[in-house]
């Protein structure tokens, strides 16, 4: 049957009666979405090639954040405190802050910590230039000490030491999610710096997890949102965290280039609109997948077009003609990876038609077309007309790879409209998310804050006007406790020195919010949350790739209880203090107020 | 009456019975306000440092761009069309794109175009790297012609050329702002850049310039959004764009840096909580302003303390002895620039106290104290009970410097409760806004896009299922039609082949959007909207500092309607096409259908 039809329509007598195979048998539709795949097939699809993996570019990777974040990006306050203790003899003094967030984003009973690698590279490269030093020279009181330029000039992160959370892990509000310590005017600079690492990249993160919670686990989700994105490297930030929140491509070249995410893309409504007749094909020929002569494919696909159109009763003269010569032009250029956007006059009376003839002459040259991209109108509605034109295809022309073609969807997707899509009929194997993805419309920030909680070995608590900005004093030791089938159960945030949490033993304890009556709780296994990551001026843990944060963040959510991930409404998790940490608040509050009688003894 | 509590307070006897005068006679509240201020006492105060200016450091800002804004930082979609353009012959057929946006954001009535600076930096630098080309060789498809690596390789923005409206300039929804022509394949690989150089750049200043709106002419407005900005770029392009759109200082010090932005900022709660008792507070001696001996400046304090507990009828035992040691160590490390966070503890019962009586000494020894900030709680309210406590010790210990205290707003300000800041009773001079206005919370993106509408001099439409994303064809020159009070009235979208409209003579125009009836007007002055900007690789108008674009931005929006400008439910601007750009429209939608006649002649 196709045989004969590709007799029908090639006109070059060389193909007549050539036997007609797809080399895609047994892989069906299905295969395309498994996330497994992605990497399996990226050398045969342009819309998924992965680059260098993480480790030959690391030296990439520093000096590009090392340029995108230089230690001058800070608030000038940092600076004049960083003065003010160093005048008072103090700086060196050794302190450490915590770096928590207050609320879980969008709503959500969840977030994902993210930023800790951009974070380890910006401490290892925190140095000041002289130039950066001239420049506070200028902007510092005139009368300011000319010594602490030349202590500013020597500073560097050899006194620093973090712990931290794995980046990619399900994290919850309240829980000191790094812990940074080192001598006070340094940890105090950091502040800033640091915040910004892992706000946006926290944000992004957990917001890439909600829509992949939204998409199942099947549907492959593209991140395409650089243009819309809030300044170059919100653009970048955003191709890496929504990798490791769950997303499987981006369309950003350089975050395919650092970071080793597979990446994606065929064409822009420009590229069909810059054409406007045949004439401007060239070359007109294209020799078989299997070799040969090359042929006349404009007049391959003409000949299909005619049947194409006889086979869906569309009218020839609807189809535009710039639209079919872009289409060839594109499918000469890159026969094996042909998916072009069909929506650019009309997807039912121009761009389906003219995909469809093209992707038949491909497929009679052996070929193998990928898809289609809509960026228009309704998504559902016409991604089903658009499968049953392929079928229709597959079925009167005995092309089986016409039943397997990729339909990529990117029109404005936000995280409500993937749940609706969800439930809809579609046909949509890729989504492409921008502005809604990485611009975190329902919540464009998080509120992570680094607060001091201990100087010279003595706990430090901020009271305040406002009772949830109160701080936790004190060094910690943070535990996540599970039940006995291995679910996250609570977190429980104890002093240093406390002894862990013992599997089986009853604990009691003290939720933080609301409801904050004492509790007692027995686990059945106790896990770590944080580890030692930078060590006085060295990473001590090799830093993790998107690819393997992105790996972290999946088991850790699958861990998680459905009712915790539920996109509305979710179930709060718990997050608890240990009886100690409760009585340190308490003390502070009362002993406070005792230290100050002494203040006026004049 | 001052030198009395002086006296009984200070314990000092060389300082008995001194003369006490404050500098600041003459020079009211007022005066910190006003915008011309921020320049002439930036020699006094760390709160208002103005840094190098820009001539000086167009260097540094050129690198900074080329480091943070790669051309690889773009769509892989921009390179796979280049190579069909490449492959077919015709990447170097001239062509013109346009950017624009279809919707004015934050559902207000105009928009201020920004980012252009940054555009021009970008095409000054825009080549591949050996290491960009190696991994889109990478990327590409194996059988990729390697010749166009070479062309890749050899590619700058020599050939190409733009037009543009003038940065800060208040612009409309589907004004064409920029023109961008040359190769096609060069123009269409800058889009993913540009767009994201001008999306959120024109979205923050415009926020920006609501947030003045809001707040008024007078108050002083810093911007302090770093830490929560969607990724670092973020923050240092929030702080460029909301200092043009109408702020007068950054927090930000590479901002203040690259950009010669004011900036400001002293201390964050951490530096309070970081002390607990008075025996941290070294040296404890301070010199007066005018010269002499150092003298016992916490003794001085001490004596302070007690007067204004006294006079503010409060408990010394509420008093923070840790909130005063860091005020005075503060004090003694920048005796000139004092202006503490109060409100780490309880503003009332301890902060206050503490401010006052360290302020008061400083006084004494001639140094001139800046004020507070508050950071959380009620700031109306705080204010007011604030401003009153001053007065009370201005009046009580005859100190004028008192009266004229800077006070400090910042906790999670927005537009909306600074519009409801400026309708109560309060006594903030300068609002901190960070989240609200660099996340742009309400509308966190602009949706610019960059359309083919000219290929080899002839024009180019998109047609699309969602009518609005339909694009108006061919080059064209803009007009803003002014009316006899220079007040802007119309925008006007011509071919640029048209000639200009005239002063008193009627034309007919076809207004874009709901309302599409034709209309007559007669304008009273008409300017060109856009000029020559980028002219074969060359940028051929001086770059205008963030300064100078500020004040376009503030003249622009000043001739702009009051009732064109109101925050909610604005007067939408009228935009309107020439008849000959509505007739070549039709022309186009009709032609297409025609030319494809001819394309099933098999």
């Amino acid at each position: 049957m196709l045989t004969h039809k590709l007799h029908m329509s090639g006109g070059d007598s060389k193909y007549k009666g050539r036997s007609y195979s797809l080399g895609r048998a047994g892989e069906r539709l299905g295969n395309f979405m498994s996330q497994e795949s992605t990497y399996n097939i990226c050398n045969r699809f342009l819309i998924e090639k992965m680059a260098t993996p993480l480790n030959e570019t690391c030296a990439t990777l520093e000096r590009s954040l090392r340029e995108r974040v230089p230690p001058l990006l800070t608030d000038l306050y940092q600076f004049t405190m960083a003065y003010a203790y160093w005048r008072a003899g103090r700086h060196n003094e050794p302190a450490v802050f915590e770096l928590f967030f207050r609320d879980n984003p969008f709503g959500g009973g969840f977030s994902l910590f993210a930023g800790l690698s951009d974070c380890l590279l910006f401490l290892l490269n925190f140095r000041f230039t002289s130039e950066d030093v001239e420049y506070l020279r200028s902007v510092l009181p005139v009368d300011t000490d000319p010594d602490f330029f030349t202590y500013l000039k020597g500073l560097d992160c050899s006194a620093v030491s973090i712990s931290a959370v794995a980046e990619g892990t399900v994290v919850f509000a309240r829980v000191p999610l790094m812990e940074v310590s080192g001598p006070l005017a340094v940890v105090q600079l950091l502040e800033t710096s640091l915040l910004c690492l892992v706000n946006y990249s926290s944000l992004v993160c957990t917001n890439a997890a909600r829509f992949r919670l939204a998409a199942g686990p099947e549907r492959r989700l593209l991140e395409m949102g650089l243009r819309r994105a809030q300044g170059p490297d919100g653009g970048l930030t955003a191709s890496r965290y929504t990798h490791i929140g769950g997303f499987d491509l981006t369309s950003n070249a350089l975050a395919g280039h650092l970071f080793g995410i597979p990446v994606a893309g065929t064409m822009a409504h420009s590229y069909v609109t810059s054409f406007s007749s045949l004439e401007e094909v060239w070359p007109q020929i294209l020799a078989p997948c299997d070799g040969g002569d090359p042929i006349d494919f404009m007049c391959l696909v003409k000949g299909w077009l005619g049947h194409v159109c006889q086979l869906l009763g569309a009218k020839p003269q609807g189809v535009r003609e710039g639209e079919l010569a872009a289409f060839l032009s594109y499918a000469i250029a890159y026969p094996r990876n042909f998916l072009p956007v069909i929506d650019s006059y009309s997807v039912g009376c121009s761009g389906l038609l003219c995909f469809c003839a093209v992707a038949l002459a491909l497929c009679e040259l052996k070929y193998q077309p990928l898809g289609v991209r809509l960026d228009s109108g309704d998504l559902c509605r016409q991604s089903v007309e658009v499968r049953h034109a392929f079928r229709e295809c597959s079925k009167r022309f005995s092309v089986p790879a016409f039943e397997s073609f990729i339909i990529v969807g990117t029109n404005s997707v936000s995280e409500q409209s993937l749940v609706e899509l969800s439930k809809r009929d579609n046909e949509i194997d890729v989504v492409g998310v921008g502005t809604h993805l990485v611009t975190c419309t329902s919540q464009p920030s998080l509120g992570c804050v680094y607060k001091l909680v201990e100087v010279r070995g003595r706990p430090r608590m901020k009271l305040s006007e406002d009772p949830e900005k109160s701080t936790l004093p004190g060094r910690k030791a943070i535990y996540r406790l599970l039940d006995t089938e291995g679910h996250p159960q609570m977190d429980l945030i104890c002093l240093s020195e406390e002894p862990a949490p013992k599997v089986g033993v009853p604990l009691n304890c003290h939720p933080l919010g609301l409801d904050k009556a004492a509790l007692s709780i027995m686990p059945a296994k106790v896990t770590s949350l944080r580890s030692d990551v930078f060590s006085y001026g060295k990473i001590t843990l090799p830093l993790c790739s998107a690819t393997e944060s992105r790996v972290c963040a999946q088991s850790s959510l699958q861990a998680l209880y459905p009712h915790h991930k539920r996109l509305q409404e979710p179930e709060p998790y718990r997050v608890a203090v240990s009886e100690r940490v409760h009585s340190l608040v308490s003390d502070i509050k009362m002993g406070n107020s005792k230290g100050s009688n002494f203040l006026l003894s004049i």
